[in-house]
């Protein structure tokens, strides 16, 4: 999981680093959701992971203002898209030195979102499985930016 | 990551029961692939995962060269819309019987398509990555499928 995690990030930097600023401004489709809305969307979805694996406070928590509990457009954004890339940095980073310090067992546990009553009933609900949710959710949105992207690449 | 490839797969299956036929045949997004071979394309990559699970023969391996081998209008559809529906249906019903008799154990065995000496090196290419790859590639052309619907719904 962690390898695929890994994987999807790397492709979501390979992306990054061939768009312009001007390519990641735009709709990655008509009427879509624009570059920028994504990046700042998966930056602080990635950073609201250290809350379910309970690695600590997150990282830029003022990130959800913009790019989760509202819309694209329909607010002004709060991050360019330099500090947008910086923080993706950061927290994956941040991230990946915390997962490598958990032990195998721990992933089994239970997330913090869900209750112990819950979690009897459940077992699967466990850090694994966020990390499994979040990668498919990055590899779903990775698949829009792509669009950003020439054609030809 | 049964339950997150059901979970993805009901996705497809929700918006596929949304789309028209007429959706399905645009483009995803100006120049990207169209709907119908996306339709294909995740079709016939769930049923090559019998190959890697060694599950038994493919059901639609003839899917592979409209929808695999070639790019979206290369070559002619081989296959209808509703055939494709149908071919999913029953790919993934198929699929789900076989990985309900699996045993926990067999999904850390190595998939088909890795030799003996490189899953004793990398003993993480096994079934159950598989899954999770498979599971990444599904919700990432579900991204762009997801562009076919209303952007009200």
């Amino acid at each position: 999981v962690q390898i695929t995690w890994d994987t999807y990030n790397k492709r979501l930097n390979d992306l990054l680093g061939k768009l312009t600023n001007e390519q990641l401004m735009a709709e990655t489709a008509p009427g879509r959701n624009s570059g920028i809305y994504l990046l700042g969307h998966l930056a602080a979805v990635s950073d609201d992971v250290f809350t379910f694996l309970d690695a600590g406070p997150r990282l830029f928590a003022e990130l959800d203002y913009a790019f989760i509990d509202n819309p694209d457009k329909a607010v002004l954004k709060t991050h360019t898209i330099p500090e947008l890339k910086a923080a993706l940095v950061k927290i994956n980073a941040t991230l990946d030195a915390h997962i490598a310090g958990m032990l195998p067992e721990e992933w089994f546990t239970k997330h913090s979102a869900v209750s112990a009553e819950a979690f009897a009933k459940e077992p699967y609900r466990n850090k694994l499985n966020i990390m499994i949710n979040r990668t498919n959710h990055l590899s779903y949105h990775l698949g829009q930016l792509a669009y950003l992207a020439n054609p030809t690449l």
